[in-house]
């Protein structure tokens, strides 16, 4: 066989790995919506109003849920736009960090149900604490790949590479936190959860688009 | 990086955006059949029967979300062969429009919930509101895109532009007629929702088709 | 634009048709799973082994709706590799299928519910009443696509056309007779579903294989 | 026909049934969550935290399923890397194990709900027993396609196919031995799931790897 022919092969694997994780990226983020209840037997208008109005906690988690899987699935794709190639390793870990996205509308329904009340700082303490497990993943999946550039593409630039590794390294510092707040306000828990998905969609903070790894061939 | 292989790489990160949009758009219309439920405990077939026919809001809702998000991924498709690449404001706005595709299934269930009841009125404004913030973010989407041509195929003809942002702005205007009209007659703000999709299905009501967009090279 | 360019469009947009609906298919043939239900509160091994024992109905459901969906998704791609380019009536069409396939799940739901009861026949009526539907607009995408042969590729062999067009008539026939057998017999009725099924899986009665279709170019 | 064309129309026969495939596999992964229940009316956070922690065989039985569903993914991924062609036999024997794997999440919940009580070996049993017939399924799927090297690509290596064979065969037999361990400890039998997942994760363990068939052209 010769170089030319396997890199065809390998293109064709991490595309693959890559379209069935995109398929589980859509499907989690389109399930948050079950995590929305459908309020019953309200006799009125009025009443049917407040109920929808009152689970305003749910639609937060809903839209903070939908926010962090949409960065995950870029993050995700513009990783692997540097990945050339696929091994054992990399199936593992991608498939742990899958498990982390697959299990998140669960967490979220945790939120939706309790987060006005007394046991919402154990649901954001939850919430939280997955985030800090799948940032964990994001970056075991990241190092793996980027350790001495194993199964990166060899036109990618170590300055990108090493600015992306510190990028990603914040995520799991930002999340503890997200956890440890949750103890002392489950709003300010919350608030800095979306926020982090809002502040990593904004283009001058990744590394991978300031750095110019987009333009790399 | 010459030219030609920016175009390409380009090209690959629309469809991929496409792809991933194709998927939310295919799953969010098949989880709505998950808003009609069996009716239990119906002792003979007759009871069955009344009870499913008892159902027709359901239906109607199953339905008319359907074929709203079923148009909505039709001209999500089109505005998509005209756009050429992509950036991280498209990203974002484009999140925004599946945010709101996402949503759907759960007015969907409040309407199929309360349609004949005196809550009727509430949960048709927030079905029809549900689709008046679709409608905005599908401006957004193609303002962002067709402002000066920034992300279009430099073969995208101006007056066909033109004639699709005119076309879209429409949108919010009928949904906002509906919401409205929700306050006044549940039936006929929900018909009027049905009509706007099968009306936006007709061939010659398309700006895109019409004005040949599809011939474009 | 010269016609290799517009045949490559067309080719693009009618896979992009049979990818959005490859989508609906699978997942309306993963979430039939959500129709069977966890017994709950059986206190013995044996209690629960009779409830999941008693809910044969619901399996033999799930097993008719997915060979059933499995049928017309192998039968839906048969069609579009005869199909080369696609209009507004055929996507209205396709659409009018999907709507019936994603609606499946539910009228599963009423059979594995009913079917041992006395309402059964009803529920059996209504699933097979399903099908009449799903085959008669199946009859209705092929017929507009086949008429002089109007979307369909150039080298596709007239008998074949016509030989696709008379095993395809006779689908909402057979499903008819099994909604009549549902007021007589609601297992004779599911056992002509799921036959039907096995049946249009073999080989031999396939005439886009039998006619050598596939071997067309 | 030339074979060159006949080879290419092949390519895109069996892409299609494995991008169907690809979509099934990660709808069923996705849809586990749906089996983990959020606990209701947990009044303290501590009561809260004695729920969520109370349902560790719904995270077991998620996470054993998950990576199952994972490898299968996988292992029918490298089995189609060898199939070059497919026809009606393959279609329904695909179609038999697909079945198996919607069927997942089901057993999956009847595992969640009945692990640490006294129906939980029946619950086991039921688990350990669809995975039986799930790898049943697949060796169907294998001999089938690899008969004579039927439908597989000429160049695959006769050793390699039936290491393959071998590998395989021994699926049906661990997973036989998981159900009967179930009457004697779900404990046992649980672990054993968990991690034959595992060992077939690791490389070494799979022939299609070891033997380098990933390098075959």
């Amino acid at each position: 066989m010769n170089a030319a022919h396997g890199a065809a092969a390998d293109a064709k694997e991490t595309a693959r790995i890559e379209a069935f994780s995109d398929g589980v990226f859509a499907i989690a983020i389109t399930l948050l919506v079950l995590d929305l209840k459908v309020p019953r037997g309200m006799a009125e208008g009025r009443d049917l109003l407040a109920a929808l109005v009152g689970q305003w906690p749910a639609y937060l988690a809903f839209v903070t849920s939908f926010a962090t899987i949409g960065i995950m699935w870029i993050n995700h794709h513009r990783m692997f736009t540097l990945i050339r190639r696929t091994d054992d390793g990399l199936l593992v870990l991608n498939g742990l960090l899958l498990l982390g996205v697959t299990f998140v509308p669960f967490p979220t329904g945790v939120l939706a149900e309790y987060t006005p009340r007394a046991a919402g700082r154990v649901a954001a303490a939850v919430y939280s604490g997955t985030y800090v497990a799948i940032a964990v993943f994001f970056n075991l999946l990241w190092w793996y790949a980027a350790h001495r550039k194993r199964l990166l593409r060899s036109a990618a630039d170590r300055a990108v590479v090493q600015a992306i590794t510190r990028a990603y390294s914040i995520g799991p510092l930002c999340y503890a936190l997200a956890f440890g707040l949750a103890f002392q306000s489950v709003a300010a828990s919350l608030v800095l959860n979306l926020a982090l998905a809002i502040f990593w969609a904004l283009p001058s903070q990744n590394p991978l688009v300031k750095k110019g790894m987009g333009e790399a061939p």
